[in-house]
């Protein structure tokens, strides 16, 4: 089945459906309506509807959404359906709190490798995973890796991002706040701490 | 003035839009068309022309945007326009890189003090800020502060939020993948980094 273009708006909430779903699936429930995972999540079940319909899903009057089936379909369009080896790089506090982090394999991400440039940091261990030097990055496509996470410095965000696709590398989850170059077949997600907090003031109430 | 009720994704923007427009700035530039902005963030002008019309300023044919105003605008919308005093806790890896972070200053954010319920941290500076101990999380009140960043392990989550609330923070930038509840008046924004890693593969060629 080809699904519909879906809008980037509607991927960027299919994760956050994709936990919900998997909450509710844990308490052993079987279906939930639009209105109940709209309540858990603060929005307007117009909207749940609406981002559901993009991949057929209409759920059942009066039963809702088959829960199981939904996290299928969630898993399929967001292509988490199979796991993705995925590589750190840049092994200082950000990266270290990013290896502590347990939220990856909930959507399929193993971090199977970490890479640094510091030869101090090269060869040690850290949770779990021994840190290699960035000199062997083009490795990668060798091992199947093609999703990254680059914690580097600033200065190094460019540098790495280049060693990355020459290794093959597809997707890139970008920490810098520096714009980051890539060809066109390469995606880049940047989180940027300081754009999110700069939503903040919006809806604060004045005091 | 006011402003027409604008959309939550226009708000997410705007902060990009803020940057590009200081680059800009930086640049010696004082006119940029919506077709410029659009060519350095990659997006399509459309958008920018609707986004930057919720505040009134649509442009002038053959001259574009006046950067220097629409800073000011968009700042004024963000609520950037005054320093926001902000305050961290939890100095684990991710909160070290926190304060390291570059990019606040850029967002009119100064982060003025931060806490630690380890007492081996407490009384250490780090980054030029002396860690104190939550238990004085309630003298925020007194020093004006109503941002926040938590960066505290997941299960310290909700208490946290729960006594700065309780301290008159307004607005939390939460690190945390769990929910956190808070009274309506508090606004949390949550970063999730293992969401936006989701959100990757969906945009990656098959290989």
């Amino acid at each position: 089945m080809r699904y519909r273009r879906i809008p980037d708006e509607t991927i960027r909430r299919l994760p956050i459906y994709l936990r919900v779903v998997s909450i509710l699936l844990s308490q052993n429930r079987k279906h939930a309506s639009s209105k109940e995972i709209a309540d858990l999540l603060g929005v307007n079940h117009w909207q749940i509807r609406k981002d559901f319909s993009y991949f057929g899903d209409f759920g059942t009057p009066g039963v809702g959404y088959e829960l199981h089936k939904l996290k299928k379909q969630i898993k399929k369009i967001l292509k988490l359906d199979k796991p993705h080896k995925t590589v750190l790089i840049g092994i200082g506090n950000l990266g270290s709190a990013v290896l502590a982090y347990p939220g990856f394999n909930e959507y399929s991400f193993n971090i199977v490798a970490a890479f640094d440039s510091d030869p101090k940091k090269v060869g040690k261990k850290i949770s779990g995973i021994t840190i290699e030097n960035v000199s062997k990055l083009p490795s990668l496509s060798k091992r199947g890796i093609t999703t990254a996470i680059s914690a580097v410095p600033e200065d190094a965000a460019q540098q790495t991002a280049d060693g990355l696709v020459e290794a093959g590398v597809k997707g890139i989850l970008n920490f810098s706040p520096r714009h980051i170059a890539v060809p066109k077949k390469v995606k880049v997600i940047s989180i940027d701490i300081a754009m999110d907090l700069a939503r903040l003031p919006f809806y604060m109430p004045a005091h």
